[in-house]
């Protein structure tokens, strides 16, 4: 096939925002892209816009609001992963030849309206924040967070220093939801949630956007003189028996690095899944960035911070940054073009070449990408 | 990008189904797929499933009532349209090199239960079924049809006709589910929906399931011996001003005929977006299968009957054998295979070697899609 580029990314900051629609969300991130990549809508010859709660038909309401172009419009859903899932399309898209230049959005709003505890009240804590995912995710992510411990010796700690990470690397990320550093003191003492994970383990379900313009590599240079990386593997696997995360991620990546021709070596910075704290640690291992049963200590080693050997969530992750579903998996693709391209301000990783996106979506679908300068 | 095959197809009857699951309707199309194109599920690579009702989450459900294999799972959602929609995407993973056999399904369940009026009473007339289309759309279409009336000398004895060949096409068609024709004089003095339109110049809303399995083209012989159609053009547009329905068409087709190097006297066989009988004359007209204005005339000539010079919706169209949504796009494409096969039965045009399929999907979307042998 033939190569495809990321040209540009764009974001709405990730939070709660019960008056503003949706619609004023995702162009307000369209058109960051837009500036981000040197397209215009009219440039744009298909949009593919993955959601969770804005189905059916949010992509046509967001493309009406750009303006009239022609664009294919194509609605994906994927649970947490459908905006990965639009990457992907749109990647496959241009590939196949159909397309030269595609939109990729991701937008959701909660189900119900609901005023965050932290939105427009910078004072508060994050630990204030009531996050959704109290009942069977975080009982399922407290289970291996105790195995984990029993079986390689993983302590509490080092599961609390992932959000000491993302939190303070958040603090650097303007669209993040929690923009405050933490304490390891403070990851302890908040509210519990699912022994042993309390509730600054958990990422919070957000509202927000995220948009990335991919295009076939030839065409770039009419838009933008920046360099642009390059899509060099994408898998997508779901229904595999097993554990439906850790199994799958393991295959996944291991099938994303022969695409590629790389190995885990060869990243300077992931974004991976860490809707709980834990997830980093065993995703770690899946992705083969540590060895198995290392992952704890792999957080403790300061290797994966902004200036360690392996950056891991750079933009503070789900728990951090936020999970609006519909967007999260193209922020983390935005997060990586920013990285790779120098654009990522006061968060910067040191001159990364590769990266890598990783995302898991309930239903049991992993997605992997990694885009290479 | 490489070649893409049809290989083969399966449905599940359209209708109203309140005491069976969606998994279950959706399975039973795809193992009647799988058999048509002698695939097995361990042979899938990736899976799209177009619904509309059904989202988030229903092609994972699908998906594991199959069992595991690790395919690629995407929910996609285009309105009408989410059939084809699930068709063109896995046209271009496939046209990529990222996959090699797709399975395209579509499947949808009425949001609120309801008993079908015919629904197992086979001495009841499709007459007394009872549409949901009775606001908006009707009343667009009804407007759409006394213009066509004024402006083209139109009869309604023309548009009438419509619904009368659709009717006996679909008595032909065990997966119909109108499956009994109705004279010219049933049209007329059915219930009044929107003047001069009829319940049976409207389609039912239905539930069902119809799975497509495309490949490329060089592993084909691997599982069948059959001859098997090629995708030669797949054109999707939305968000064009104007007219949202025929313009788009008509922008579409032209299109779509560019990319196939063909045009509209290359046809044989013709499915179109009929949710109306007035549809099937003003697409005729936008497809170029009659010049402007003709629509009507064309319906008297003959010409469009499956004996006729280019057959229009053998299978009885979205008003006879219905319009389940996400299947519905699913479900041309699998008469266009059989078609083309020579398995069409009691339906069969005489040797066809090229088919178009039309949806279009509100929000304002077209897809055209052409096949040939």
């Amino acid at each position: 096939m033939r190569e495809v580029t990321v040209l540009g990314a764009g974001l709405h900051k990730y939070g709660v925002f019960p008056d503003k629609h949706y619609a004023a969300i995702a162009t307000e991130a369209c058109h960051r892209a837009f500036e981000n990549s040197g397209v215009t809508w009219k440039d744009v010859d298909a949009l593919y816009c993955g959601s969770v709660n804005l189905l059916p038909g949010c992509g046509h309401v967001v493309a009406m609001s750009l303006g009239t172009n022609g664009a294919a419009v194509t609605n994906v859903e994927n649970a947490s992963a459908s905006g990965s899932s639009a990457f992907r399309e749109a990647y496959m898209a241009i590939g196949s030849g159909l397309h030269d230049v595609v939109l990729a959005l991701g937008v959701d709003k909660l189900r119900t309206a609901k005023s965050s505890p932290t939105e427009g009240k910078p004072e508060e804590s994050s630990a204030n924040a009531k996050p959704q995912w109290q009942f069977v995710p975080a009982q399922l992510f407290a289970q291996i967070t105790r195995d984990h411990m029993a079986k390689y010796g993983t302590t509490i700690d080092q599961v609390a220093k992932v959000s000491v990470k993302s939190h303070r690397n958040a603090s650097f990320n303007p669209y993040a939801h929690f923009q405050q550093p933490v304490t390891l003191e403070e990851v302890h003492q908040a509210r519990m949630v699912a022994e042993p994970l309390t509730v600054l383990h958990c990422c919070p379900w957000d509202e927000g956007a995220a948009a990335v313009v991919l295009c076939a590599a030839e065409v770039a240079p009419r838009f933008t003189e920046k360099p642009c990386p390059k899509v060099i593997a994408s898998v997508c696997k779901g229904t595999l028996g097993g554990d439906p995360l850790m199994d799958l991620t393991h295959v996944s990546a291991l099938e994303a690095y022969e695409q590629a021709g790389v190995g885990p070596q060869d990243l300077d910075v992931v974004e991976l899944h860490d809707a709980f704290t834990i997830e980093e640690i065993v995703y770690s291992e899946a992705l083969g960035l540590c060895p198995w049963g290392e992952g704890g200590r792999f957080v403790d080693s300061g290797e994966t911070e902004i200036d360690g050997r392996i950056p891991i969530n750079t933009d503070g992750g789900l728990i951090s940054m936020g999970h609006p579903l519909g967007p999260t998996g193209l922020g983390q693709i935005a997060e990586l073009l920013w990285q790779l391209r120098g654009e990522a301000g006061k968060r910067q990783v040191k001159e990364p070449k590769m990266g890598l996106a990783h995302m898991v979506g309930a239903g049991g679908v992993c997605f992997i990408h990694i885009l290479s300068l």
